[in-house]
């Protein structure tokens, strides 16, 4: 005989590009999923409520009671309504007190979760938009024998989190991800890039040109020029380019990442939390194993997790 | 009374996107100068001797025995003719020992200048292609108070090259005008130009943010992300988002630049001359200025003097 938990949240991560649906059980196990091309900058005119009603009409009309919660960039100033950002520290607790609520058809509320903003001393803001979510949901799911934890998300906009007691207390926005995309599309190195395949040995090399000479190496603007250097002297397989790009933009991010928590912390990390699908995964990990920092992957549905912690804390699990 | 001087030499400077074309004399005076948009992208299936019958057949017909020389891309891969890069150190000499000759159109001689390679110890190697013509062509032109000249020329491939004892000893390239025109027209910081305009105030903002904290402070990747912060907490004026990532990528050449230079030579360089159109003059000015180097912008046509040097030194003057 199965026993199925009755669903107790119907749990959205609702991205620039994709959509992703959780029908959870109060325990965290995941009833159904679904995903779909339906991030904010593909759904038209604000038609957020179509869009819902295509990936969870059947849920919603099944279970009229169930809660629903989104987080993502759904409340930015382009999604369905902004909702302003909590303030780093921020927990579960902030979080659930942030949420806001909307009417999303036929009397229903759809509750979205804040962002986080934060500012350090003299220098500019930063701010991320669902990542608080995972890392939340990822650390409820994870062993918490440490009382400081580092997160690293990689994606078109990478977040370095420090998670103390339970509260994302700072993080820093890499633009890596996006970078390397603009690059391969729509550069002179992507002409290059005829090729493409995952070249390993390439990719280390990248990782190794970013951490060369410090400051004095001339700095990420004179280095990427050296994908089109190497490639015009065979110096690195035409095959390769794309890989030694990926390297060199990643050594980069780590470059840049690890010293700024250096300098927060006064050390170097000896462990970093990844939540990431597989490949970036697979790239960072061994990006961070090269600088001899151990990695941990979270597993599990971390933006599932999270948004389930949130709901329980603002008391909507009934 | 006009005294005309004859024609001695058809200069042509022939890059990327753009083509000029310059009728000198023999002390530099340019009797007649023209320019078109028959950069070797622009010309297609290598119909090369058609573009320069375009911009310069009456002159040729005119002067049948008039020697032509063209630096730049035109010597490229994907140009009329590979000329191999004559290797650092090089001046004028070494270019004109390069040249390459090849058949034009009924039965006259086209001659390319040689681009420079640069090796660096334990680096990447480093390249240019019309540049070298420029810097020796302004170097022909100046003062030579001092035994070592810094010149930075900004572009889509912005380079610094230093020159002592008239020859190019070292140099390196950065993306900035690239990574701009890319960030601009491609990425999320684009979407927030939607007022164009110049503004100083963020510009030197820019400048400033890109200064900051050494490598502490995160890197380019991190630093890029608050042109989209700034703006997103009104920080910053929408119509100077533009300005703020002009300066910030600007004032991140100049910093991996300058840490460079200074890593070379044992000192930061006290003096600058900069070959450049008037904007970019302006911009990379400030920008130097900011950081207490004197700035000469070179004067004439750069790439005209060079040539007409390449030509005298390889006997084609006549």
């Amino acid at each position: 005989m199965t026993v199925v938990s009755p669903p107790s949240l119907l749990a959205l991560d609702w991205g620039t590009t994709s959509l992703r649906a959780f029908l959870l059980a109060a325990d965290g196990s995941v009833i159904e999923r679904r995903a779909a091309q339906r991030g904010i900058l593909q759904v038209k005119e604000g038609r957020f409520a179509s869009a819902l009603e295509e990936i969870a009409g059947d849920w919603l009309a099944r279970h009229p009671a169930l809660p629903a919660l989104a987080s993502g960039m759904i409340g930015s100033r382009q999604g369905w309504r902004e909702v302003p950002y909590a303030e780093a520290p921020a927990g579960i607790l902030e979080l659930a007190r942030g949420l806001l609520a909307l009417e999303c058809g036929q009397g229903r509320m759809l509750r979205l979760v804040p962002g986080v903003a934060f500012r350090a001393k003299s220098a500019p803001p930063d701010v991320m938009r669902g990542e608080e979510t995972q890392i939340l949901g990822a650390l409820a799911a994870a062993d918490r024998g440490e009382d400081r934890l580092l997160f690293v998300l990689p994606g078109t906009h990478s977040k370095w989190a420090l998670v103390e007691g339970e509260r994302i207390v700072s993080f820093a926005s890499f633009m890596t991800g996006e970078l390397f995309a603009l690059l391969k599309a729509h550069s002179i190195l992507g002409r290059l890039m005829t090729k493409e395949s995952d070249d390993p040995a390439s990719f280390r090399r990248g990782l190794k040109e970013a951490t060369r000479g410090g400051a004095a190496a001339g700095g990420l603007l004179h280095k990427l020029f050296s994908a089109r250097t190497l490639a015009l002297f065979d110096e690195l397989p035409q095959a390769g380019v794309a890989s030694y790009l990926s390297g060199l933009l990643i050594g980069s991010e780590l470059e840049g990442g690890l010293a700024l928590i250096a300098a927060e912390l006064g050390a170097v990390p000896k462990r970093v939390t990844l939540i990431a699908e597989a490949a970036l995964a697979a790239l960072y990990g061994t990006a961070f194993a090269a600088r001899g920092i151990a990695v941990e992957v979270a597993s599990g549905d971390a933006a599932a997790l999270g948004l389930l912690a949130i709901a329980r804390a603002a008391g909507l699990l009934g």
